[in-house]
């Protein structure tokens, strides 16, 4: 039976026949490595999200963590779930093997981990936070941090968080008051409250590591002052066994629309001690290092979450009689299917498009994370670099926002039954709605993408995608027929976001250039998937059979319905128009 | 203190200065009216709404209704507001007099009833379906059923279901197989399953009157042979007392993602005594009176949940205090209302946009309800139905596409916060999800848009709403300036609405004509907004006042934002695009 999860013969093209990831093993970080160590991973990822995380998705939704005043309950089943990764040795998978990680591609890794975010996000957020905290402690951390923190993550032993956000300060991290009092021993009296901590307090392991933003008291204002510290639940004895309880309460939980699974709490740091990790005032370049990893994965997330509902909605679309085709309206004939309903197969090639595009779009710049890790000089790194960041609000934002339109897609097809929680898709649209918001909202990433990213460097951020993009079109030409059609749509499509970029900025007026980031975003967004779509249809060229069919099919629907949104999008760009910024508060 | 329900400022707007309905006192039906019987409903709704909807619409949310095999039990709060909805003498606004109604025009009750479905939609759904029904039923039932069971609907006595949809059966009617057998005494014995019952069983009445589609057995297949039935859940003695009870069970209920304070059932018909409405065959033309009103119901529905979603999205970001301006990016300065933020206000000015243009295709059809009841002419009436019909699609899948976008963007303003249970603005987009899918789904509406209400009497539909663009351009035109600036543009977009739909049935191919009528649907719909954009904009012309200029910046939106994106929706329809024909399900 085909699994509803994620599709194995996607993700093989992918990795295989297009990003070619069985490569990386020439280089030496992963040259104990094959691809049999890789496909032994997604097989064993596939089976850990099918046996321990799918089973409990709907249950883990309908009984969220509860807090007594004292200990926060979770159904049992998550710890299972978490165990049985752990003991799959899943947490370190793309870690340095010196620490007690795989050092597997994050490619793999990221493939491997799509399985567990589709079978249950709620439950994956746990793990998906001790690993970006793993990540980060084990660049950032000095030798005493690692083994103190990092390796009993790896061994599933201790669970991580991030605490960025507070009630007062959630976009604008510059404006956050946590403060961090030096002590004479070298530690760091914490004070202050955060917000929406995902995993901030449960019984899941033996203790948890929270990475706090906070301000040494008397530094530099705004974001330049801001420093990172590890703060643990439970104070860790010098011998690594767990000691007293630090002054880490739990404040309340919050009650979300979805991902119900996960424990998002308030967290009141009352004099608590912290380790600082690196240097003072550094502290956001570290979050940083997490916070585009999780970028990566929230997109990663909202993908996983896309695609299974895309599988459900295909395979209930195949069993659902209802009504007869436009053509044959007797009703004394049999009902058909309602995959065979054009608008149907519209809503499923819509998701379809939706969901591989966006997981092609996150394995590639996983690639770019592997290759960058292993480049052999700092141009190739610089420029590597300079692609991914470019790519990283797109990665996390273009998910966010289509595979939950796709999600809503799943909903439509399955009619009322979808709206119901017998079925799964309404859970999916409920968990998808989150990923716009967190990790940097929509707006956020559009004023990352345009008032940074593509302006960097005069200009680099922009010019390293648009290369990217020739290349593609290029190789699409070369190819002739429909794929040097589609390479021209591209062109043109690049070209006009090329003069359009230019014309904003030619104007010197930044804020009228800046005001309609979010739609620049979304155009962008689009350009690049429709890029993503022709690199897949270059690797599918000339092969024949249904999987590379529907490829082309997805990719066609992809340059007729949804690349030509961008048309009216550039104009408005190009215009600098003022609406936004025309518009008085009084007005409303 | 401004209600974030509804604005009153926007409703008396759209009433008196656009729609002037007070001039429909000028008509016989509505003589014993006045602008202050008008007037005092408006205050009435919004009471009772503000009063007894929406103090319980959360804890409707958080105990949805419970069936212990015997009974269902629904909140207290419930039956409460429901009884002051009847004691107000709601049910009855727009019905006749002579049955007790207070026949007030269907524009001035549907403003009324759009208090009630912001406060507290699920709760509505018990009246909006009870006045749905007795509406019907005083049209096409005899004058015992009337007595029997309209008036103790219009006193609040009894309540009201429409019973349309059956497991196998949802979108194609075509397709029940709940049959009716002839009884000696007149009465038919009905036996079959009811899917999706709003409303099926509850305490709330004395009395539970389903309205049920049938076949008579022996009767045509399909459609044609279908009959409707009064089947009350207790039969009424002649004395109209409560008689035994009919063979009515309740199956079970459906938990659905949102509505849910709007207890929705599976009913069992185990040869329940009915009656029949009108005669054998006709019932679905008699449904479709029901159907036509219950669409535009919905789409207020849409339109309330929205609109609610925007003023509480607008309080917050004035409200919440976070970031700086581009051009003030010093973190020593104060943070400013996220309403100073031009992302911020695009994500309002685009809920404005939606929600005060769908109320304002609400009325306007409402309003064509009340002329199209008070014509004096055969050929005026039936040129207010052509009108009527073809906007009914319309005024049923907009508001449900974009006012659910409004309630993301509400969300979005409220960052994390919105996307908890404490805030309200999670609930209004779980609400609006069902809004696409009851009462005929986006994919239906546009079949019917397209594949019948445009094309009827050789065009007849298209050109009825293309003439009264042209009116309401010509007037635009008039006034010069900025409205002459967007009359252009609108006559544009309408002379290619009239000639893609041309090209697309020119071809004779009516598969591919109709493959797209989704996307038909959505670009026809920005263009008839912009339509009564502009028309908002005329009637606000030269007034000056915040709220004026405000109506002028949403409209302005409208046209540079969204009225756009319908151009490469009409590309790609004029292009008769095969690519959902060409798909094969094994591609998938």
């Amino acid at each position: 039976m085909r699994s509803t999860l994620l599709s194995r013969r996607d993700i093989d093209f992918l990795l295989y026949e297009w990003l070619h990831v069985d490569r990386l093993v020439e280089r030496e970080r992963f040259a104990d490595h094959s691809k049999e160590t890789f496909d032994g991973v997604l097989d064993l990822c596939e089976q850990v999200a099918t046996k321990y995380f799918a089973p409990h998705n709907k249950k883990n939704d309908a009984n969220e963590p509860t807090f007594d005043g004292t200990t926060v309950t979770i159904i049992p089943e998550v710890k299972e779930a978490i165990d049985a990764f752990s003991r799959a040795d899943l947490v370190g998978l793309s870690m340095d093997s010196a620490i007690g990680g795989s050092q597997l591609p994050a490619t793999v890794s990221a493939a491997g981990f799509a399985w567990i975010q589709a079978a249950n996000v709620g439950s994956a957020a746990y793990p998906f936070l001790t690993v970006g905290n793993a990540n980060l402690l084990a660049a950032h951390g000095n030798a005493e941090l690692v083994d103190t923190y990092v390796k009993p993550m790896i061994a599933g032993r201790f669970h991580g968080t991030m605490c960025l956000s507070e009630p007062q300060a959630g976009s604008s991290l510059a404006d956050i008051t946590t403060r961090a009092e030096p002590q004479d021993d070298g530690t760091y009296r914490i004070v202050g409250s955060k917000m929406w901590i995902s995993g901030g307090d449960h019984e899941l392991g033996e203790n948890i590591v929270h990475l706090v933003l906070a301000k040494v008291v008397g530094g530099p204002v705004g974001t330049k002052g801001i420093s990172l510290f590890v703060v643990p639940k439970y104070l860790v004895n010098a011998d690594g066994s767990i000691g007293d309880r630090n002054d880490v309460l739990l404040a309340g939980l919050n009650h979300k629309m979805g991902y119900r699974g996960a424990v998002n709490t308030v967290l009141s740091f009352d004099g608590a001690t912290g380790y600082l990790i690196g240097e003072e005032n550094r502290g956001l370049t570290y979050m940083f290092h997490m916070m585009n990893e999780a970028r990566l994965g929230v997109g990663l997330g909202a993908t996983a979450l896309g695609y299974t509902g895309y599988l459900k909605s295909l395979e209930y679309a195949r069993g659902r009689e209802q009504g007869r085709p436009v053509a044959a309206k007797d009703p004394a004939a049999a009902q058909v299917p309602i995959v065979e309903h054009p608008d149907v197969r519209r809503m499923l090639l819509a998701q379809k498009s939706y969901v591989e595009g966006a997981l092609a779009l996150n394995l590639y710049c996983n690639r770019l994370v592997d290759l960058q890790k292993t480049a052999t000089t700092p141009d190739e790194r610089a420029s590597l670099t300079l692609l991914l960041d470019t790519l990283t609000p797109i990665a996390k934002s273009w998910p966010s926002q289509w595979c939950l339109e796709a999600n809503s897609f799943a909903i439509q097809i399955h009619g009322g039954y979808g709206y119901t929680r017998e079925y799964d898709v309404e859970q999916h649209y409920r968990d998808n709605r989150l990923n716009p918001i967190h990790e940097g909202t929509h707006g956020i990433q559009g004023l990352d993408l345009l008032g940074r990213k593509v302006v960097v460097q005069g200009g680099a951020g922009l010019a390293a995608i648009a290369g990217e993009v020739t290349k593609t079109v290029v190789a699409a030409g070369e190819l002739g027929g429909e794929p040097a059609d589609l390479a021209t749509q591209l062109d043109s499509t690049w070209q006009r976001i090329v003069s359009v970029t230019a014309a904003m900025f030619g104007s010197g007026d930044i804020e009228a250039a800046l005001a309609n980031s979010s739609v620049y975003l979304e155009a962008f967004g689009h350009a690049v998937l429709a890029w993503i779509w022709l690199e897949q249809l270059v690797a599918a060229d000339g092969k024949s059979g249904d999987f590379y069919d529907g490829k082309r099919q997805a990719g066609r629907y992809f340059y007729r319905f949804e690349l030509p949104r961008t048309a009216p999008q550039l104009d408005l760009l190009e215009s600098l128009d003022r609406t936004t910024l025309e518009m008085q508060d009084a007005w409303f």
